[in-house]
């Protein structure tokens, strides 16, 4: 099994990639003489008995905690009913929150584990492709208000993230291309070989080959490990910040489709938007543009169903990000494989003309 | 003016002590180009607008957020109200959160800055005595829960506290002596100096003199600070919880008496009980034991408020604890003045025993 470790002093943590059964005395290490809280949404149930067993294994006592699954479930009110929970149980300090789920399980169980006394221990085990190569790993947790999505969250690192691909087998193919968008975005942004490996390869190999998709995953996980040890609450100005690669355009696209494109095909439509922007600014070759666009197509991204959302629209919903109040709106911008940097776009007029002639081509 | 620095790497701060107008300057650094929402309680009004002046004169936007001053308003409600408009206002990160008011106001405000986009700063000015020497340093926020008091927060330093103890001249003496407790509990921890001083003079005397009740209310905020710095997050086994002196007993004692005992009023009562305890035990000396007894009594505790609680419901108290919730129950114990111990009591029975026979005597 591959193992790598988030290195952060105090707050470092194994990230464990191989069947979670074969990596239970770990598992069984953790929950040792602890109370813990297994958080699930409804979507996994077929998976939990043989987590649930090697946890029961060594537990002093278990608390299941069940959600509905979506992101309608991402609320302070679904935190407030698992910390109710809790501390019905009269979990201490030294409790132990598992979050067993896609993203909102993740983030939410994390956020919970955050506020709970102050701060509790909690283990991520991602059973979505997003999850287990973008939001388990980094510590950002997070609940959604109706004024905006993460507004309400913390930075909390986990105890250790437990990858199983298997739990993928049952996945629909339009989650797994949710994941495979971030797994592209890994590449570009540092990671040439893993870029290179995606262009040889394709979606329905990787599901076919866990080696194939192991790798993919070991190597998308690693480095947004090497990205967040740099900087792990996004103080820095341009180094965590680099993630959000696709995410600035992403997140309005997302928004204003009300969100019937999900977080993978707004992201792949906005690493194509940013790359079609720097390729004007001169900051990037044609050739990479066309790769990046070949490749998102590929895997069964649609560059153009964007299209026919107004970009007035997009250049608001921009501005009102979180990470853009304070006036300007930063960008991500692609020059190679392997290499972004990120720019302040002083002129929105500039922006607005950009999205309105991208929204109105056809790519193909 | 006397500054003091909490000294945690990148998470240092200074606790400014002085006329909170006449570090005008600072404060205006602090606020300058920035959003700012000044979040204070009812009870603060006569107090509020120099202080307001001195944030208008630099901050970019100002948002005013008031509340029921009382431990009813301490709620995630009132966090997720004071978030709803800092997001209504488009604030982001680079926003600022002031504290103005009692340990209520810090505990909240400074929760909803440790969860507002995964955290933004915030500056404490505590305006009463407790909040001064006590809550506004050390960086726990919260809110309370049906399930427990501050059941939900984090560790999040401020950016800075402001301490001028010209706003207690309009506290209620109840409200004082609710302080006090927590400034001998200073003294007997780990400041001897204080303890001596606080023999020779009394309450009356540290609200008449200014440059007196400074000199206390900077000594009993070093030893905070000197604890603080060593354990941040309360992870040592036997650091910071030495703070928690007096606590264990005086916990309990506040939540059986309804409330109707304040904290400082309970915390007395808890030293107390502490110090019979240790010298039962052949931990201190009579001489200590009554010296401190005659201390508590003379800033006008009565240590006899707690006779006719129940020890059953007291010790029942004491287990549900958060911090005594891997079931055995730890208090501290003091051996002299500057010197206590943490000690588990393995044996409830034994507690309950020396609870009877403490609630039926009288003290005078």
């Amino acid at each position: 099994m591959n193992t790598l470790t988030v290195h952060l002093a105090e707050k470092s943590y194994p990230i464990f990639l191989g069947p979670v059964a074969e990596s239970g005395p770990s598992l069984d290490r953790f929950c040792a003489g602890r109370n813990v809280l297994f958080a699930a949404d409804s979507n996994t149930r077929a998976w939990q008995r043989p987590v649930l067993d090697l946890i029961e294994k060594s537990a002093m006592h278990l608390e299941c905690f069940t959600f509905p699954a979506g992101e309608a479930s991402k609320t302070i009110d679904t935190v407030l009913r698992m910390i109710e929970q809790a501390s019905r149980a009269n979990f201490g300090r030294d409790a132990l929150f598992i979050a067993f789920g896609g993203g909102v399980c993740g983030d939410m169980t994390g956020f919970a584990a955050a506020i709970y006394m102050r701060g509790i221990p909690f283990i991520q085990i991602p059973t979505s492709l997003l999850a287990m190569v973008d939001s388990s790993i980094g510590g950002k947790t997070a609940v959604d208000t109706v004024f905006g999505k993460n507004l309400i969250g913390a930075f909390h690192q986990p105890l250790a993230v437990y990858i199983d691909t298997d739990f993928l087998k049952t996945l629909p193919e339009r989650q797994f291309r949710n994941g495979m968008a971030e797994i592209i975005k890994a590449g570009v942004l540092g990671a040439p070989e893993l870029y290179r490996m995606l262009k040889q390869t394709s979606m329905e190999k990787l599901r076919a080959d866990r080696t194939l998709l192991e790798t993919a995953v070991f190597q998308a996980c690693d480095l947004k490990r090497r990205i967040v040890e740099q900087d792990e609450c996004e103080t820095h100005s341009s180094i965590r910040v680099r993630l959000n690669y696709g995410h600035t355009f992403g997140h309005a696209v997302e928004l204003l489709s009300g969100f019937s494109l999900n977080h993978g095909e707004s992201v792949a439509i906005g690493m194509d938007m940013a790359a079609q922007y720097a390729f004007e600014e001169g900051l990037c070759s044609r050739e990479f543009l066309l790769s990046q666009r070949g490749l998102l197509q590929r895997y069964g991204f649609d560059l153009n169903a964007g299209n026919g959302l107004s970009p007035e629209e997009i250049l608001r919903a921009m501005f009102h990000d979180k990470k853009n109040r304070h006036g300007k709106i930063r960008v991500i911008l692609p020059e190679s494989v392997g290499t972004v940097l990120v720019q302040e776009i002083p002129d929105p007029k500039k922006l607005e003309m950009f999205l309105r002639k991208y929204l109105a081509e056809v790519r193909s």
